[in-house]
């Protein structure tokens, strides 16, 4: 081997040693050693085809990236609390794991560059399981464009553990905080489905089809937000983690400015729609984190000119739901133009349950 | 504010919307909405001084960091795996997390730029105690330099995990494989002081101070590795996070190379010396891989010149260990000149416990 081949990409060793196996006492070891033969076939499947922007993959101490700026975020579930093993198979929970954190991703226009993750599993769950999940999590990052590009096994003693580490690149991202008054406020795709899905499950009901499979295999919405940055229209963006009801007021803290959402003009899923009184479809669309859609803020008449381009080429709405003013907070306009604090609405929802 | 404010450091918002608060369903919150006022808290002390490096801090869906070369790693740590908490405060577990996820940062000889951060804690914890803890994260990332850039904070229904994102610079990292026949292997610092430590928590027994002391908040090598890099007598780094009997084997993979480790040469630390047997000793000193010590190898004659500044700058040995050869594997000689493959040797002694 050469002396000087350390920037190659993939390390051109055993990517095994990229992925650590954690930090070396012998109580966190998974029985017998597994553990490498493990983390081989994590890599199964990963392109060996070189990028410019991977230095350095799988099969060292860390992995190294280049761009003009580099966007990182990251996103921790747990069992039991993000997810439970009774609705979703190994697959889904590595996918959703991962849309999660590529979705702060999307939330700032960047363009995905790969993940690391951290995985903490019972002894029992390292073998088929974890290879599921982690074919998940690879299944999801390659939809955005990206690769594995390291991480961390371990054993656990308590829930499943997934932490998703999302890297990209965006010399121009697009934050939260440039809003001004007059704005428009829009929003991705449709707001409401997982939370319906989640609703029927709770309730020991089936879920209607398509809201299920927004809850099991949601999208990133990386190639929309980049397509929109692109239009030059926006100024300011986020995803909808906390769903609109909180992320709104994010927004308008971060931006020093109010937000003003009209109830009317929401994009609600059908499911939601039909999960009983229009108070409960609402509470489903300003709570529901897990549609992982963007919602972004936009000059005045320049959206609208893109929204039929946008539908043709992503099969999602792209819809004005509101508009910034000067001031702080974030309210929400019902059909009588009787206005609310939205966080407020939020929490009063919340104590519903 | 103004419109093209989206580059500036620290985003200039609440840091609290950066530090994300998880995915937005109502089971993963913490009771009352305390999680924002909590992430508050673990900004306090941050300093607010912009760096070149850091585009965009907390305050967003991703922090935005710039270099030549990204470098990045992630290290998971679970309560009752890789950490007790009768034996450690809340802030040394916050500091030793983050010094295994920097210490691979100093394995590639990188600059640190900072650290993100996933905590699952407990509604119990979910207070003084993560802040003590998130306040340990800021001093081991303060003390090489580098600052809290994000995280994600979230309900734990099991043991608490904090997972640990080290981000730093290096334009030309040392990998793990460039090591060539011929070459000599170095380690910084001595070994098995933190291993005698458990070893003695184990049995119930009072540690010896210095041995206790590199348990409770070992120190991550990025500055000595950064200075040995300079010397340019480098040929390939990692570092000690599997113990040197499993990491010389990990080394010698990756470089495609056989390692000779001399056990006589072995700087081995006085409480792991005292706690029985050479044999226990040896053990100690090839297996602790929580030490955080950095192996490496370099040309022959090129490092010994540099032994005496080393050591009179960072008050620790550098000691060389061993050779580099031809062939495959990685293998310890004993006083008697008596080779055994080290691998084997490690998990022999593991096998005891």
């Amino acid at each position: 081997m050469e002396r000087n081949d350390s920037l190659k990409t993939g390390g051109g060793s055993d990517p095994a040693a990229g992925f650590s196996s954690g930090q070396g006492t012998s109580v966190e070891r998974l029985a017998g050693g597994r553990e490498f033969d493990l983390i081989r076939r994590f890599y199964a499947g990963q392109p060996l085809s070189p990028r410019a922007d991977v230095r350095l993959g799988a099969g060292d101490d860390c992995a190294v990236v280049a761009g003009d700026g580099i966007v990182l975020s990251l996103d921790l579930s747990v069992e039991g609390v993000h997810f439970r093993r009774d609705w979703l198979k190994p697959f889904e929970i590595g996918y959703r794991a991962t849309t999660a954190s590529l979705s702060d991703l999307a939330a700032m226009a960047a363009r995905p560059i790969g993940v690391l993750v951290s995985v903490a599993a019972h002894e029992n769950d390292a073998d088929d399981f974890a290879v599921e999940l982690m074919r998940g999590v690879t299944a999801a990052v390659s939809a955005v464009g990206g690769v594995l590009l390291g991480g961390d096994l371990t054993r656990s003693l308590g829930p499943l553990v997934v932490d998703v580490v999302s890297v990209g690149e965006a010399s121009s991202p697009i934050t939260r905080s440039g809003a001004l008054p007059g704005d428009e406020v829009w929003v991705t795709g449709q707001l409401g489905g997982s939370g319906a899905a989640v609703e029927k499950m709770l309730a020991g009901e089936a879920p209607e089809v398509s809201a299920l499979e927004r809850f099991r295999a949601p999208a990133a919405r990386v190639a929309e937000a980049r397509w929109l940055a692109e239009t030059g229209c926006l100024t300011a963006m986020l995803d909808l983690s906390d769903g609109l009801g909180g992320d709104a007021g994010h927004l308008a803290s971060a931006s020093g400015v109010s937000v003003h959402i009209e109830s009317k003009l929401l994009p609600i899923h059908a499911a939601a729609r039909a999960s009983g009184s229009m108070g409960n479809a609402l509470r489903l669309a300003l709570s529901g984190g897990e549609d992982y859609e963007i919602c972004l803020t936009a000059r005045t008449g320049c959206l609208q000119n893109h929204v039929d381009a946008f539908q043709d080429r992503f099969g999602i709405p792209l819809t004005r739901v509101g508009r910034v003013e000067a001031g702080e907070g974030a309210f929400l306009l019902d059909d009588n133009s009787q206005r609310r604090p939205l966080a407020g609405g939020f929490q009063h929802f919340r104590a519903e349950q």
